[in-house]
């Protein structure tokens, strides 16, 4: 099975293709701009959840490739009915757009599904240290990722997908990146997040190859409930990042707390971004130079066991928070094959000794399931819902 | 004096000029993404207001320059101190950055400034029919807009302004715009609002000339205080836009509240975005072709005496707004030489008859005055520190 997409078709520059074994946007080079939404369902009535879960996917499909629907196109071909798109993506390219689709624990418990279908990742995190989860930025019984290098292109095709979901759906939070913070594929140069550092560099790849992307991104069968095999887990945090006292810390102590240097991101102790960390190195002081407390050493596979993720987030600036400062941060997503063997033991060395910790605060979280990709004429979750 | 830059230097690529007879971002070709920062004075120390508008207006020719600061460069030179730049923007481009400032009513009244530089236009503007401002959205004693065609370029820019007013400037609010809605060049492609309408189309523009400019963007000479003279107005109104509502209207009823077509953008009864628009004529059914209260007509020079604006908004979402909705909309900002003799009227005539008001809400609001831009040495609001 490939790690992209089984589609054998030449597609249109720009466009990423739709369907295939796995679904687009977690392997997928990362785009420059996100738009997140989760969203609850407002009925338990599954006819009606099944109708919109086609609905989506057939629009979906249209809009990641780049469709244009004129504007006198009416929802239900009705002349006198409101335009069947909105409009403001018209005349702009596909922009690699991706739409990933995931479904929260509330999905199982509204529509009542057989127990035996629930994937025991989606039981709740843990409380970690220091957490401040706001309940408004937290949760949700689906989530739509859109992904695409013109954030008109993604706020787009979330706006049409919403709309196409009320009156089954509606919005609990959803959140604009402007930028993206980590690189999944080895042709991307390494972006910086709003600590100034390049954020990515060891990070699972597209480039990885299928062994290791089994290992620790994709539900392998017999993992769980067969659904959900070549699918994954979503991990989303919203990171609320305190800049204004990062900036006041030295250089070396900033070096300190990531366990890289700033200009080039190489692991401390060793010159190119792409060098190897040596965690066992001593420096002229007799202490490690790679500190026992730095972010790269808890969150390494090292240190937890063989343990890794793929990561995905991207930069946000949400206006200011009342109190003088701006409300910027790291919107934190990640792909893995189960979020208690991977996400809660890292995060909990993190919230429990990182450093970093006095300068951020989680403010959100949520976790959701991604099934596998669509084969044609397949529509989102539908396993779940023909059970 | 040229509508542009002063300055005869041969710039690098995505680099626009900083210094020159008027500031840049303003009749500046729109770049692609907004951060605009309105910020207040926590202090009434003229002596330390000096100060910062002095480092600012370095940081600012530092930042729109390109240049880059190696992370190894501490503030004042103290290799133990904090970095001097934040860092984000190590290796990104100019992106095309500028940094527009102007000055809210309390910076006079906070610094106790000679009542005669105070200029009239910054009186407070009327309540217009169902403004729904937030405080906590409006005002500001001084502005800061940063465009870029890279995002992370205009955050980082903003950020590290507002870093280095910390403890004489705190946030008073700031609104990431994620695509212009308006062309301010005949070279730039009119883009889309989050209607789906094509929005700029008859706006002023670059290549109107100095005439045009002079007679309704520029203060000039005589119209108050001179240091304001090749200055101008900047009015933002933070407008949300109840798409869910509007998406359910239908298009012939989206393209009679515009006066436009929605496909190509041309006035109804043409064909072309470009075409005149013929508010005399009569359609078949004997009624106006572009209705008594379309936008367009509303808004336009034949009906508010010829007066004029420089549109320059951005569309925004601001993640949801609690209610199942995304928060989503225009930052409409706009250039002028008189508010009150140019946006009062104007949207006087929109909030008082315009249909589209039902589905919109004007919910942050300021004024700024633009001074003219820099010659070589100057620095930001120096005529009225040296007053
Ligand atoms: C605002 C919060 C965070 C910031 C600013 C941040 C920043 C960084 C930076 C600069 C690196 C080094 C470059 C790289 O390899 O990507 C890194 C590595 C890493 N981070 Fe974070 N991080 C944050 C939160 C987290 C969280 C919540 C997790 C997971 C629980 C995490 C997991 C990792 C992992 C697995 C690595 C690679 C470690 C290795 O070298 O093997 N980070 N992070
Ligand atoms: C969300 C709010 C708004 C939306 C969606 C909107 C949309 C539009 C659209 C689609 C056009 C036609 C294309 C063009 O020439 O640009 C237009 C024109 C215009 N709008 Fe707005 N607009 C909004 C608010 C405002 C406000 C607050 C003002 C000023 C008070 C304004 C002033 C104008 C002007 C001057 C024109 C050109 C009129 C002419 O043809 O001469 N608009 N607007």
């Amino acid at each position: 099975m490939s790690a992209c997409s089984a589609s054998a078709a030449p597609v249109a520059e720009g466009v990423v293709p739709f369907r295939g074994d796995r679904q687009a946007g977690i392997v997928t080079p990362a785009q420059d701009r996100l738009h997140f939404v989760a969203l609850d369902l407002t009925t338990d009535n599954r006819e009606r959840v099944r109708a919109l879960l086609q609905k989506w996917t057939s629009a979906a499909e249209r809009m990641t490739a780049g469709a244009e629907t004129a504007p006198g196109g009416a929802v239900g071909g009705n002349p006198d009915g409101p335009p069947a798109d909105t409009g403001e993506a018209l005349g702009l390219p596909a922009a690699k757009l991706t739409l990933t689709f995931g479904v929260g624990p509330g999905f199982f418990d509204k529509l009542g599904l057989d127990p035996a279908l629930r994937p025991a990742g989606l039981a709740e995190l843990p409380r970690f240290t220091l957490d401040q989860l706001d309940p408004a930025l937290s949760g949700g019984d689906l989530c739509i990722q859109a992904c695409a290098d013109d954030p008109q292109v993604a706020v787009h095709a979330v706006r049409n997908l919403v709309r196409i979901g009320f009156g089954t759906t509606s919005v609990r939070w959803s959140q604009l990146g402007f930028g993206r913070t980590s690189s999944t594929s080895t042709a991307q140069a390494t972006p910086r997040n709003l600590f100034g550092f390049k954020d990515g560099t060891r990070n699972l790849k597209a480039e990885d190859g299928a062994e290791l992307l089994d290992q620790h991104v994709w539900v392998q069968p017999g993992d769980g409930p067969a659904w959900l095999a070549g699918g994954t887990y979503l991990v989303a945090r919203r990171i609320r990042m305190h800049v204004e006292i990062w900036d006041r810390t030295s250089l070396a102590e900033q070096e300190a707390i990531v366990g890289r240097t700033k200009g080039e991101g190489a692991p401390l102790g060793a010159a190119g971004e792409f060098d190897t960390a040596d965690f066992a190195a001593i420096g002229p002081d007799g202490l490690p130079r790679i500190g026992e407390v730095a972010h790269i050493r808890l969150a390494s596979p090292e240190a937890l066991n063989g343990v890794r993720i793929l990561r995905r987030g991207y930069n946000f600036v949400d206006g200011s928070d009342g109190q003088g400062h701006l409300n910027a941060g790291l919107f934190f997503v990640a792909f893995m094959r189960d979020p208690h063997a991977q996400f809660v033991p890292m995060q909990r060395a993190l919230a429990n000794k990182d450093v970093m910790m006095e300068y951020i605060e989680h403010t959100g979280s949520a976790v959701f399931a991604c099934p596998p990709g669509l084969s044609d004429g397949q529509y989102w979750a539908q396993p779940l819902l023909e059970a």
